[in-house]
């Protein structure tokens, strides 16, 4: 099969962790005997630089012409202590994924076993935890109207939703759950929010469509006790846009692999792929940063978005020996052992696919 | 000296743990000489069922006219599965703060040396958390104009927020701040919204009348994560709302004993002590509750309402007995050892004041 992925390496660490993405993608397309033609584009704070703007039109024709996205990270510091900034990397960010409809953010949850004790959390509580957030991204108070009124002096934020966009959402999240252990959980604050109670009864009026499919609902802050207290008790987990943040960052810390966890974007064009971590400006250019969230990514996207699982699961295979012999980087290293580079890790994962 | 407190016991196991926190305060005062008079007010589903509203005009104002409220827990299973029943519980909540002016939550997390190994968290990473969230709690998304339109397709919220809200709530961080390490962590999400930015240049305006107060500046997501991985690294948080409704349940998971944990709630009349865990109905009557969380929510009051701090240590010590030699109730109790009851705990802390 041909491919045509579009490339954003976004800032600080992005454009090191794609490559060894790149990498391994190109490895793998070899060997099962894919062709990938890599186009790359400008966003976030080097767009900015650049263009003058954090996501250029060029970048989303580039976008929706592709058969997917992979994505870096986008963020740089200059811009992290005034959030007042008239041009910020993350308006790019939010406007690639209104322009491209990703309204579903998808991120899994889950152990690795041979790093189950990087955990904050006791290895007894986690164990087995395999569960998936199905975040809304393109609605809720991150798209309403916001500005101030009173000379400054009030502000305003509009968190809107409609049933349509709660319905496409859902749907998604009864699909998911039919693929696993059939459980669903919409997480709301119906008992304070309007906008919950319409999420609220948008998803029990199609439970019917799916009998199979047990559905619970629980409040934001009530999940976000029983999150750390027994993640395994969770499966499929749906929620709107702002939830869905403070949570599924939440849910990250449990494998205690945050350098791990990829995600991916889905709607009504493309999608994209991209590891949870942001651009970790510290670390740039150092060759110290985990590729394998992006790298998990890309599996991801061989699996999801070309329908090629067996290319995805060699990806995955791969890491996991890279995890249990202990080629990693700084961050999962155990006491005493010897890391290694980003590129290290990318040759090292490419030579034993 | 002589209080006049209201009490409100509410649901399910509130007038029970409530029962407990009164024998306690009442043996208090006997010891250092003070007189409480206790005037019992309803509020919750208790009240919906004997008035019909959740906060009745009569317990507004016996609140109004008390020097403090001490609160059990609100909440009854016929509403839970109905966020749009016309008259709920929780609108008693809201409207209770809202009346008293009860503008800010006040919510310590803190370690017991002897229930460390309850939580799920590892010792490593909880010993010595000693945390305080001040939510804000009459503003923000909860009071804000909220409804329909499109025939009910479309649901939205409004997020509002005043100068004057954010520096009362902000004033409080700062003096709290002062008087433990000096440091204040404001909580937002000011790369998305507006009524975040509000608050962020707010308390920037205020650093300078604190001079001493180090003041750091983190979004909500990165702190959902970072209160799991290192919550010795917070002292005194503040926030809005919403985000202090999720970050203080999950903070309430760190101590491992949810069922000891304090609260109140100051503002602008009189203030409210209430423990941090619901109604818990299916405990309801059983006389199996743990207490404690009330009893601790009591001593809160003795020190912060009326300033007597003596008194609420004494309350604290026996508190810190009876987990010591393992007077607690079925959720606390170690394998194997005899569990008390909700009034066998209540009255062991009398004896042993
Ligand atoms: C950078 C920020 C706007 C973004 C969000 O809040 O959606 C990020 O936290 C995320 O989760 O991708
Ligand atoms: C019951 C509910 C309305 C309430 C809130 O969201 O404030 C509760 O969760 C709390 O934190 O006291």
């Amino acid at each position: 099969m041909k491919f045509n992925i579009a490339l954003l390496a976004g800032d600080g660490i992005g454009p090191e962790v794609i490559n060894e993405a790149v990498k391994v993608s190109d490895a793998i397309a070899k060997k099962f005997n894919h062709e990938i033609t890599w186009t790359p584009a400008l966003t976030g704070a080097c767009a900015i630089d650049a263009v003058g703007v954090p996501y250029p039109d060029e970048t989303h024709e580039i976008c929706m012409a592709a058969d997917a996205v992979l994505f870096g990270a986008i963020g740089h510091p200059k811009y992290d202590n005034n959030p007042s900034a008239p041009v910020r990397p993350e308006q790019g960010l939010l406007l690639m994924r209104k322009k491209l409809g990703l309204f579903a953010n998808v991120r899994p949850t889950f152990t690795f076993p041979s790093l189950i004790d990087n955990s904050p959390l006791k290895r007894e509580r986690i164990e087995g935890t395999d569960l998936v957030f199905l975040r809304e991204l393109t609605g809720g108070i991150y798209f309403g109207e916001k500005g101030r009124r009173d000379n400054g002096e009030t502000a305003f934020d509009n968190c809107v939703y409609t049933r349509v966009e709660v319905q496409r959402l859902a749907k998604k999240g009864f699909e998911l759950a039919m693929t696993r252990s059939k459980k669903l959980c919409c997480v709301d604050k119906a008992n304070v929010l309007e906008t919950s109670r319409l999420w609220r009864e948008t998803v029990q009026a199609m439970e019917k469509d799916y009998p199979e499919v047990e559905v619970s609902y629980e409040f934001v802050d009530a999940v976000a006790m029983r999150l750390v207290q027994w993640p395994n008790s969770y499966d499929v987990l749906i929620t709107e846009n702002l939830f869905g943040d403070i949570l599924t960052d939440e849910a990250s810390v449990i494998s205690g692999s945050m350098g791990l966890m990829p995600s991916a974007s889905v709607g009504e064009h493309t999608s994209l792929y991209e590891p949870i971590h942001g651009s970790y400006p510290q670390a740039t250019g150092l060759n110290i940063a985990n590729p394998l969230a992006t790298v998990l990514s890309a599996a991801m996207m061989f699996e999801d978005a070309f329908g090629l699982k067996a290319e995805a699961e060699a990806i995955r295979a791969v890491v996991n020996k890279s995890l249990e012999q202990g080629i990693v980087t700084e961050d999962l290293v155990a006491k005493g052992a010897k890391s290694y580079s980003t590129s290290d890790v990318g040759d090292w994962l490419v030579a034993n696919l």
